[in-house]
């Protein structure tokens, strides 16, 4: 593929000369790992000094970098178009093998044209399967359960009865969607368990990473909004609700019946405590735990605070031995004022 | 089914008009998802607003809410007349389907009478597996292991070699029981790894959320105490040993040879650190670390302190910088007398 | 097997009376679990008062316990003779079972001599499987993967194409390797995908928990050195380097791009931000947050800091109530003496 050609694909501007549009170029890489031959992008100028030592032979870029003597393409989001490029050049669709005989498929399954069903998955009575989703081995699909289309179900999934999967989700391997809620009472001497009847709906063009738990609700539903995206082993509790296009990142762990807006980012490992409600557009660093509800902002700590104020005290906190000698020392200063004091009297 | 029967049912008191008694229920819900024709629960005062604004056509309540002007029944703990009532309307046993021709089932198994086992799951040699336990796809039984009665294995759990679940254990997917325990000797430069030779006991009643791993010991055995629940993606290490009734929520970690008492409650994210023991009845915070033996108590934070301690501690983090300077106006006061005192030399 | 033989199986100086070789040692058993006939270790002083209270017939130990009044042998590291010990008790090798018909093999898999594949699992297209391995039931291994010598695979483990693992890998049950990195692009009111084209590489000896989660690169390959031990439930993101014989303890999380030096040891739940790098030798604490480079040293807390200097500060922390109170009596006598001072003028 040519840098000129490569250039209309991404809808950018070829800076170089001439006889750069002709370039050959046959891969795509990350700006450290790229080599002759290949193309790369150069996203902010912090990476400008990784750009000259890099092998790429020509660079996706937001302006011109004069310094970088090689053939650049200016687009409006570089990291875009490296991810255009870097589907053009490596992604291959699933391929299409149909239903295979060593699955298992119960009774009553409705199952759409150009689906994959690999060996050793399991798809229960009564689910349905929709066109050209893909189900890997390992994979097990409870009764009742709906699976929309093109989705991609990895190996080792399983959903429960009576989940809903909307079109183009992506459940990566070892995903639990729709285990029991951790719901129980305590009453004559042991905790009783409280039936979690409810189900778990996942949204349009969803994504699932790997080792994640979505339980089921107790009644109702579990409901991940569209476009949202959740990273691998992240815990998602009963009843909880997540708007579209948010980001959860890995091993964060949100408690049952929370709310959270569209759009908003829960950093990793950070904690959510049940029924908390999180305005769209909120973002929570790594590592966080919210205890109560929160305006759109950005917070950090635990309880979570504002991200600027938590700066602030968790420098004073890593000081506090200065603090607490400064406070001995003026207490020192102090006791002889008030020593000259008692004399001078 | 009538108020009156479910009255009866949940052994509580009817209030309403005598014709209310009468009256057709035809679900269970949650008190913000109940339709018409439904009923649900009122725990607390704090509820009583949304007990208002629900749809719901009954409720169960601890004592007469006289501002809500429908039906109530009266019970002692309305929450566990709710998981009757779910119980009652919804929840179907798993059907008994026999040991699947799908399924491998090795020599020397032994299997009880209406037991399920389905296809694609493993049974190892020289396992017992108890009646009326449920083995869903995908599920693998390692040698030697045993499964007592009424358990409930979802898909793709994994139970390695020598394992022992009691009666009534349920375990969600995705969970793993009796993998190695961590550890290794660093000699001639490199990690040697320590045989785990023990195993695992879950007792009765206990139940096991979904990507949970229990490790095995390296010799004796993990053992988890009767009717303790553990939720998703929590961890036990080696030679752990929880006590009876205990609660342990999601994403919780416990290191090697800890000892858990009776009862205990472990909120989300918390980790303990290995050889701690916590005495029967302790409760320890969401995300708190705890580094040494807790006597009976309620502790919070890393190192895990008396939770109304850690509040207090809490919110003057939060006011750090107001704090430092605070300190420094102390300072510059006291300077002023200090030079009050020098020029009044 | 007789003291004698274990003292010379184990290197070691048999200490107790003549007669005490000829002992007769049928087992192997931690220092509280051992039983009369058995032997067990003591590490370090802290221990000899358990040695005391031991049932065990015999003790590995690092110097002569003169109080102990039973047979002892004397070895520079008592804890990995206890480790030789207990492999040569207990550790039976994984049968040699050949290639079950009922796994499937895809087209165009090389498997190697003595490679044992359990029914039920998977290998995709152009898999290469090497001499000695094990797979075990519902594992899935991907198109073009690699696997070396001398490795076991555990149940429902899944291995994503394009992935490489070297000689005596051991990957434990539920862990998936492989999966997505988690990359999106915001455009056009979306989260754009990523494509992850790169693969996983985890080099010889790595030992990898339950229930992992290890991400393949965008471009290029997420690494893990030789002879490194990733404990349960880790989350390892994509273009991760780890070097040779590190710890990662469980729940730990790397995001993405991190390099991690050799022998790191990371505490269980801690949590390194993308792009950080850690020298070789670095040791961070449970629970710990790392948000910038560490050069080698002990770490602890978020953001973390000098181990010495996180316990003062921890210390303080839980004070702060009375540290408060100190700055207001402080406040009060600089008050009295400003007021004397206003008087006396």
């Amino acid at each position: 593929m040519t840098l000129k050609q490569i250039a209309e694909l991404v809808s950018g501007e070829l800076i170089g000369s001439p006889e750069a549009g002709e370039l050959i170029i046959n891969g795509v890489s990350g700006i450290s790992d790229a080599k002759d031959g290949e193309i790369t992008f150069v996203s902010g100028a912090k990476f400008t000094s990784k750009a000259l030592d890099s092998a790429a032979s020509a660079f996706l870029v937001s302006e011109h970098l004069a310094e970088l003597k090689r053939p650049q393409i200016a687009v409006k989001n570089p990291q875009l178009a490296f991810a255009i490029m870097l589907r053009h050049f490596y992604v291959k669709p699933h391929p299409v093998m149909g239903v295979s005989e060593k699955a298992h498929i119960a009774a009553g399954v409705r199952i759409g044209k150009d689906t994959t069903i690999y060996p050793f998955a399991y798809i229960d009575e009564g689910s349905v399967v929709g066109e050209r989703t893909v189900i890997y081995p390992g994979a097990y699909i409870g009764k009742g359960s709906i699976i929309g289309d093109d989705c991609v179900i990895y190996p080792n999934v399983t959903v429960y009865n009576g989940v809903t999967l909307g079109s183009r989700v992506i459940l990566h391997a070892g995903s639990v969607i729709g285990a029991d809620g951790f719901g129980y009472i305590w009453a004559d001497g042991r905790h009783n368990k409280i039936p979690q009847v409810g189900g778990v709906v996942i949204d349009d063009d969803a994504e699932i990473g790997a080792n994640v738990s979505i339980d089921r609700a107790t009644t109702g539903s579990t409901f991940i909004g569209r476009g949202t995206k959740i990273d691998n082993m992240v815990q998602v509790a009963h009843n909880v609700k997540i708007g579209a296009h948010a980001i959860i990142v890995a091993q964060a762990g949100i408690a049952g019946s929370c709310k959270l807006g569209d759009g908003v980012v829960i950093g990793g490992q950070a904690a959510i405590a049940d029924h908390v409600n999180i305005e769209a557009g909120t973002m929570l660093g790594s590592k966080s735990g919210v205890i109560s509800d929160l305006k759109r902002g950005v917070y950090f700590g635990t309880p979570a605070m504002g991200h600027r104020e938590w700066l602030k005290s968790s420098a004073i906190f890593q000081k506090l031995p200065d603090m607490k000698k400064h406070i001995q020392q003026l207490e020192a200063r102090l006791a002889a004022l008030e020593e000259q004091k008692d004399k001078g009297k």
